[in-house]
């Protein structure tokens, strides 16, 4: 049971547990217009070409470009006009020399046809005939067969996060139907304390609050692409908690128990956890504030986390760990969105040797994103109303200044 | 029929357009678990404080304040130990002058306590008393009732939309059921394009193309907070496109007509569009590169768009006025982390007097964010396939230069 009592900077805390977490959501096949955000478990290679047709990119007359050669305003050339394709369908009229087929835009380019005149560059002369008044090159306004994709070739890789055009390029190769993803890591919740009741509870007895957690690290699950379960509320009892953990960890591709913050229910959590299995927890205190009594742990290759209990610090050390995990319980990367860059708005104090994460709410002023702190106790949840993220203070400076630029983790 | 027929900028068109929309999707009544990203249709006030009783922030021993003024380490408080609080109970002991009472961080400060001493300023001296070594202020390490919300405070403002954390600040206060949210928008999505067939189709025929613009909207709709309906493929009729839009307009929000790019299945989507009521189509055509062969309408208050056939043209077009459209129904604004600034690897061209919108890979280099254009035919849906977003070039320059900062339009 290899266990680190030193508090870790949150970096080395986050590397250390993942290194040992070997498990991996399973795959499944999905249909594509359910697939938005997943993440791709094979890499996806293209069964046909795109465009499987020459098609023109403009509305005008399918020609050999030959026969426009030196046309111009005061010297066009003239073509005969022999038909017209029509859209959806095989350009059945062929292109002769000194031919011209009236095309739109998605047209299918007749076989002896290589390039297109656009409409405003041609008028009519006679009832069959039309003057061609600038010339095109060979392959002009023409989409080759395959030029958006060749056959065979590999279009999305495995952990590749499936965004809106990417669901528009599976389908535009007929790929609407068992797409291979990685199955939304499911994440089984705790929260322990006897001072706890459901949060539906309407009326509190003298020193009971209302399990909020579960609510908000579900939340944060469910928007990083977890599937999380909230399990409820487990009382300061280490076998009741045993019970739960063990109960559930077969089905579940993570844990997280949001502990009391009292010292004796962090030092229950970390013993339950170790019964589970090994080689159990792992860190045991990070260098952060708020979230500094955090548990990481690592049971058969799977992932658990010991949160601590009062809110902010949940959803700080959450974000920090917990979406981290699932994201490496999908094999995928952190969407770049997750962080941004913002100037702050006054002198933010810290402490060199661990990092503080303080809830801003950002706003536009002249084109760039500036960050005002919002301070509070970390035991208060509505210190996070009307933020939009977390500034990040880092480990070895003691504080950031007025107007300098700091890193922002936000919320969604 | 007020049609505009010069082609607007598109902040311009936009607003002009959005103006005219009166109509707002409806409200619903939701659980909190389920309220995630959603917004909300009505101020919340808070029914009761939080927390409702005096909570200790610390483990430690709950006293009088003044039994503790002037004490030190080398001349301590002698307190006598009376009991202990239970976490999830009241404080049933009560400290008296000269007493102490064990309390965890968490529980209810008993009646006639007024702080809190950490048990790190502590020391067992004999079975029933303790030594104090550091005085507190009365209040110190006690969390007051109602310090994070007073009852009755206006806690989160209709048109927000819910993070994670305000799930948690809901369940906190007991609002766990019937919260006010505004319907998800349900648009309704058609393609008309004779070439167009179902994206399911494996086998297509020459001049088939598979319909991949209403995958690609209804994944942008979706992500935007809105309730896609894929209503299908309409020939190039306007019988038949008429017939689709009159029944899908009473039970939608808005409409999105994905075109043919050829100039006559435009003007037979505008046409149709005008049938359908008053004040019909507002603005036929924008100053953007791709996109601008675009129609907005408003039908009765609802938005009504035409957009162009190519993907990406479509892609980008309903990003800049689709997911607005979607914001404005539901009564929000657009969330922050849909754009971003990102410094660019290469000179990008441009004309003067147009938008234009080049699809970007963003990348990290020392800490910022620097963007990679991917240039590519506006036909080519597999140009955005590893792109983050679209850079915007703005309206009145003619390009932006290497190393320069621009605004990115993230996908999502």
């Amino acid at each position: 049971m290899p266990e680190f009592f030193e508090v870790l900077p949150p970096d080395d805390a986050r590397s250390l547990w993942l290194a040992q977490v070997t498990h991996r959501a399973p795959l499944e096949s999905i249909s594509t217009l359910n697939a938005l955000g997943r993440v791709l478990g094979q890499t996806i290679t293209s069964p046909e070409a795109l465009p499987a047709f020459k098609r023109s990119t403009v509305d005008g007359y399918a020609v050999r470009a030959a026969d426009t050669f030196g046309a111009s305003d005061s010297l066009p050339a003239y073509l005969r006009l022999v038909g017209e394709v029509p859209m959806g369908q095989a350009a059945i009229v062929d292109v002769q020399t000194g031919e011209a087929v009236l095309i739109h835009t998605g047209g299918m380019i007749p076989p002896d046809a290589d390039a297109v005149v656009m409409v405003e560059h041609t008028q009519p002369f006679s009832a069959g005939e039309i003057e061609i008044l600038k010339p095109v090159a060979p392959g002009e306004n023409v989409l080759q067969v395959g030029e958006d994709v060749a056959p065979g070739a590999k279009i999305l890789p495995a952990g590749h996060r499936l965004q809106p055009h990417d669901i528009g390029a599976l389908l535009a190769l007929g790929l609407a139907e068992q797409i291979p993803v990685v199955s939304k890591p499911r994440v089984g919740l705790f929260s322990t304390g006897d001072e706890l009741v459901e949060p539906g509870t309407k009326i509190l007895n003298p020193g009971q609050i209302r399990d909020i957690n579960s609510g908000t690290i579900s939340a944060l699950c469910a928007q990083a692409g977890g599937e999380p379960e909230i399990l409820g509320i487990v009382r300061d009892d280490p076998d009741e908690l045993y019970r739960g953990l063990s109960t559930a960890f077969p089905d579940a591709d993570m844990l997280v128990v949001t502990a009391g913050s009292s010292v004796s229910v962090r030092d229950m959590t970390a013993e339950t956890i170790n019964r589970l299995g090994a080689p159990g927890v792992l860190v045991h205190g990070v260098a952060a504030r708020p979230g500094k009594p955090t548990i990481l742990a690592v049971i058969d290759g799977k992932p658990v986390i010991g949160l601590p209990g009062n809110p902010v610090s949940a959803l700080v050390m959450f974000i920090l760990f917990g979406i981290p995990a699932i994201v490496h319980l999908m094999g995928t990367s952190v969407p770049l969105q997750m962080r941004t860059q913002a100037r702050l708005v006054m002198n933010v104090p810290s402490a060199a040797g661990r990092e503080d994460y303080v809830p801003v709410r950002l706003f536009d002023r002249d084109g760039e994103t500036w960050a005002e702190p919002v301070f509070g106790k970390s035991n208060l949840i509505f210190t996070l109303v009307g933020t939009d993220g977390l500034l990040k203070v880092p480990l070895n400076v003691t504080g950031l200044r007025e107007g300098a630029w700091g890193e922002v983790i936000l919320y969604g």
